[in-house]
């Protein structure tokens, strides 16, 4: 048996070729076409990018501003929101991912990022719910396929299952990936993941370690964890403001073979939200090659 | 194959037989002595009550108040609260913990609730702190066995990982019944587990389908996650006012074996702890009979 500990030591971070930031993170003061230049003025080499700021932008010139300056587009959020109470809902939902495909195709997006919805308006059925997410992915897996557009299915925080994702952890997250078959892995995010008592082995699994192959860790997604979080929704910290042994989790992922980029994604509606977002920029950057 | 449905279709409630309320529920109206005045006036035949306000009412006032009503004491909150950065803070845990056990037999507590505690203070090692959790409860055993106290693992919601239990699913908490024997279970709160799409195959483990003999479900508690959720500690719901299916949980606890009463618990500082506490139990009670 080899020693456990070395492979959960991640590579040390000596520059910021592998930093992505998600415009979530200056969502408030920045639209797209500012992120991309404040972006890459800070020497950030990678973006995620929202599907309401990409429409206000215009496709086509999101795709060109993205390209010409040359990012590595880490996904496109966001796909899923499948549960709904009737299926014309369910059919509109579907119809909506298919467009996301397009527009991740045409974005060059490394992955969609699905974020699975939670119930159906009016209903309790949890396991409902979870089926519909099945169904809904089940539906659109065909055009992704064909666009070879990989789909990530980002479990979220168990705090979010009733409004936002019924994929609450990892490991769910894989056995849905086990259903679906090629074509689907996950997204990563520490903040939704790190309480995980599965996380390493899940982490693993993801990587291949059940001997189902390919690696199905798409995307890497990073913050951290308050003491006290005053929101569920928009008090995400800066890495290292918080608890989550960010290093540790970063090893386990590059442990599994995860070699891509981590990808800022912060929601902080009193803080970061409030800053100026040059330096909201260049402290993603510091805390990266410091804390990450 | 039985078909499965009939074994999750809990029995009616046609009486308040199986009613106990937690005082955490009319904590910022009524003092112990009150809520026992006021449960009993309800016809409330359980109550479950917290360290504070016993020692506010003296213990053996407690006691003698309690069992002149001739309340089923549910649980005594709470034990736990185990990691901390030091050896001394680790060891007044546990003395605390032994001093919870002593007033757990004078109350005539069911059991000791356990919430384990959250990371040690200033520390990242999630890890660490479960071991600390492990190892604390290892040390409060023997009392605990002496006086035929049975010690009550609560998990909570993944929200509390960081600041108050690390302990976050029924088959973590499981794990550690396994891990230390004799005397301990668990405490089943809807609130923290509904979320799980692993609960109803931990929830029949916790009654003995493992193979591991006696039933381990110590407690059920009752309450309601509401959409939004305001606060991550003080907005639970009523029953029936938020989205879990509680009769599907408590179908499934008692398949499991479970016979005991179910505690209303919630913490609910911009509502029922606003109302009148009289209101606060009847409504307890009529929720109890509608959409338990």
């Amino acid at each position: 048996m080899t020693a456990p500990a070395a492979a959960t030591t991640p590579s040390p971070l000596t520059d910021l070729s592998r930093l992505s930031i998600n415009t979530a993170t200056t969502r408030q003061q920045w639209g797209l076409e500012q992120a991309v230049a404040g972006y890459a003025a800070g020497g950030v080499p990678g973006i995620a990018v929202w599907r309401d700021q990409v429409a206000d932008c215009g496709l086509d010139r999101a795709a060109r501003l993205i390209r010409d300056a040359g990012f590595t587009v880490t996904g496109l959020c966001r796909g899923g929101m499948f549960p709904a109470p009737t299926e014309a809902g369910r059919r509109a939902a579907i119809d909506d991912n298919r467009r996301a495909i397009e527009e991740a195709v045409a974005l060059g997006a490394r992955c969609l990022v699905i974020v699975s919805g939670g119930l159906a308006d009016g209903s309790r059925d949890l396991a409902g719910a979870r089926a519909m997410v099945r169904d809904g992915l089940a539906a659109i897996l065909p055009e992704a396929r064909a666009a070879g557009l990989p789909i990530a299915i980002e479990p979220l925080h168990p705090m979010y299952a009733a409004d936002r994702c019924c994929i609450n952890t990892l490991g769910q997250a894989l056995d849905l990936c086990d259903a679906l078959g090629p074509g689907v892995g996950v997204a990563i995010d520490v903040y939704h993941v790190w309480w995980d008592p599965a996380l390493e082995a899940q982490i693993a699994r993801a990587g291949g370690a059940d001997g189902s192959g390919a690696g199905r860790i798409l995307a890497f997604h990073i913050c951290d964890w308050l003491v006290p979080t005053t929101d569920l929704l928009l008090d995400r910290g800066m890495m290292g403001d918080g608890v989550i042994d960010i290093p540790r989790i970063r090893g386990w992922v590059e442990a599994a073979g995860y070699d891509g980029l981590c990808e800022v994604e912060i929601f902080s509606a009193a803080n970061w939200w409030q800053r100026d977002p040059e330096e909201v920029v260049s402290v993603c950057a510091e805390r990266f090659l410091e804390v990450v």
